[in-house]
């Protein structure tokens, strides 16, 4: 099995280092932007290419190893012409896949060629292998998955050393966690290409990435953390896949999960997915979801998969056989809600905004006004109202922020954000 | 692709359960021990054999699916019927595998057929596909697991019901999650099964069984697990797999974790698997570890699988090349310990305990005496004495512990458990 490797970043450096202690496999050209630099990997004995897809030509190569990243450009080119030559392609780009997927799945089924992507999601994470083979015969219920470990980063250190997100983000920074622009983790977008993958795995349909709702962890303060904390519960940025009846649900948001969840205790940059299937039951998978040695680990063992003539359809089901499927409204998910207003400390407020709930139709389980301590620290006239909601929909929480906005009774913006629970959904409509 | 199943208790029911409801495959053929009795699935239309010999010889039948247990007998004569005929054979037979793997795989590399048995170890959890394709690569470190569910559950009662042992064994039996005759599950054997398994995976050795050193749960009482929990552990049954410079250990034992570990949280008959390689890190993998439904999960993922024509080697690596390792011996374990003296209530033996400790150059990093309240409720003039040592190898533990039953200090035999912790482990020698 002859390896091609494009892309000899912190991945790629790491994966020859990987290959090059095993005898199994051998590593035949490498094809990177700048061809003299010092390395922590040896390329000595190795084809250098300039160019990717003269590289992906070269018929010399089996297997072509995509480490370059982005959602199209180079990388996709170099994926169409090593598929165009029959050759099979091994990548950790969740970017390339949760966009053109299904023209790469088409691609490889046409020509007879097995992708391997265990490192698009949570690296060292055996989750696709997981959820391709071993839980294969389940109807998949729900897929949760802490997918981001930037994210979940910045939220372990507000939550256990008490840092603000501005200070947590640099520190991400300068351990190599966060890029220079962050805005991919920290908005979200990066877990939603990996939940949109999971889900076209788990629900046999092609990756739906513009179907999912977005929301990114920039507006969590250490406040909220501290609030949350005292109630129980931890914040993470769960990606959701969801089947309802017909429908699946997509979706990434700050989500409160009980301090005593499995979630909870996945701190710093691990990552973690819960798979629920109907015969399964619930299995947990966590571990290392980035770094260089993680993402070499599932690289190297696609390769190897790939090399005893493992034949796996990209997402499991037959490129003819994936099917689109409608999508459940967000705002029509019920679930319970944790609700962050900052208002003036005058009389009435909390009458008017609770007011509005219930008009909503908002049934509130507790409430909490920001104790003095805190106010004091800030020298503020501004209180922090804690509110924690029943099963709501999101449409009614919609509704009464806007109505209390409209209302003028905030100062900046609320915050609402939902409680991870295990009911099932029902459809609002029933 | 056309299934024969062998056993229909509870997992083969599940299992004809989940693929008539699935289309993909078909079940041509059944044998079990009675034909007409009440069952929770259908056998309407199947060909029905008294002989499981006669069925695996069956010309129809291009699978066969072994769901009957034991580590010899008919499931031996079931495994070697279907490969001798060429036909592919999944099971959930850790017994069967621990016991006769190596003639096993040896059979089915000699005539091209693929071994399915992802659901002998852990049942939903997919700790075989991950060990055998996603985490390949790796040189394994060690493999940590909770792997019994039933000890697993009467450990998790005696933590948070305050049961006893005998209440909590007699709890799980009329839940179904222990046989009427439990031995097997609390004396360690089963657990042993499983390591032996996981560590042929992880080292490319046959199965070595008799090599796994088994202390069981039953000598773990009430006073333990709550003398463990005042200083911040739970006490759970782990399997461990290591390989120490050139030598592996397997070994499973009653060992403390600490509460806020991963194992700590593994409650009830969930199980669960730590796997560390050198180049993924740690991997931790939980779930449903048995039932029906898990089960079934388990083996229909491997059915589905082999249907795509995938062929892996029963333990990961090529008969051929399965090597015999060198056991490092148990006593030369170092760890940290717990140990539990009940011991007279009179002048001078917790001095003449220590001073045999020192003799035997074990330092003592806590020591707690039974509290009076604890005492007066057994009316018993036998006293409590617990102690936690640092590291040690399980050579001066075992000189020390002989040398104090022999001084006639003791009331009954003394306790003394491992705790985990992540040092590597240094040869003694060295």
């Amino acid at each position: 099995m002859r390896i091609a490797v494009a892309g000899l970043g912190t991945v790629g450096g790491g994966l020859l280092n990987l290959l090059q202690q095993r005898d199994s496999v051998q590593v035949v050209a490498v094809c990177a932007r700048t061809r003299h630099k010092k390395r922590t990997c040896s390329i000595e004995g190795i084809a250098w290419y300039d160019d990717v897809v003269t590289m992906a030509r070269d018929a010399e190569v089996d297997l072509v190893v995509e480490l370059m990243g982005g959602e199209g450009g180079v990388a996709l080119d170099c994926a169409r012409t090593a598929l165009q030559q029959g050759k099979n392609f091994v990548t950790a780009n969740k970017a390339l896949l949760a966009r053109h997927g299904a023209e790469i799945s088409r691609l490889a089924e046409a020509k007879g060629c097995v992708i391997g992507w265990e490192a698009a999601v949570a690296a060292a994470v055996p989750v696709v292998a997981a959820m391709r083979q071993s839980l294969l015969a389940n109807n998949t219920q729900r897929i949760t998955g802490i997918v981001n470990g930037t994210c979940n980063y910045i939220l372990s250190r507000l939550e256990t050393q008490n840092e603000d997100f501005a200070t947590a983000l640099r520190g991400a920074q300068e351990k190599g966690y966060a890029e220079a622009d962050p805005r991919a983790d920290t908005q979200g977008f990066d877990s939603a290409q990996k939940i949109a993958l999971l889900a076209a795995l788990a629900f046999a349909t092609p990756p739906a990435l513009d179907e999912v709702s977005v929301e990114g962890i920039e507006q969590v303060s250490l406040d909220d953390v501290n609030f949350a904390k005292r109630r129980g519960f931890a914040i993470r940025l769960l990606a959701i896949a969801e089947r309802i009846e017909d429908k699946i649900s997509l979706r990434v948001h700050p989500t409160l999960v009980r301090l005593d969840s499995d979630f909870a205790a996945v701190c710093g940059v691990r990552n973690a997915i819960l798979y629920q299937g109907d015969f399964s039951g619930q299995v947990f998978l966590a571990g290392q979801g980035a770094g260089a040695a993680a993402t070499a680990s599932a690289v190297a063992g696609d390769i190897l998969d790939i090399a005893r003539g493992r034949s796996t359809p990209l997402f499991g089901t037959p490129d003819a056989k994936l099917n689109p499927l409608p999508f459940f409204p967000l705002q029509d998910i019920v679930s319970p809600w944790y609700l962050h207003f900052r208002v003036q400390d005058k009389v009435g407020v909390v009458a008017a905004i609770a007011t509005v709930l219930s008009e909503c139709n908002i049934s509130i389980s507790a409430i909490l006004q920001d104790d003095t301590r805190a106010r004091q620290q800030r020298a503020m006239s501004c209180v922090s109202l804690l509110m924690w909601t029943h099963r709501t929909p999101g449409s009614a929480v919609a509704r009464a922020l806007h109505a209390i906005e409209k209302a003028k009774l905030l100062q900046g913006r609320a915050v609402a954000w939902r409680i991870l629970d295990d009911e099932p959904q029902v459809e609002q409509q029933a």
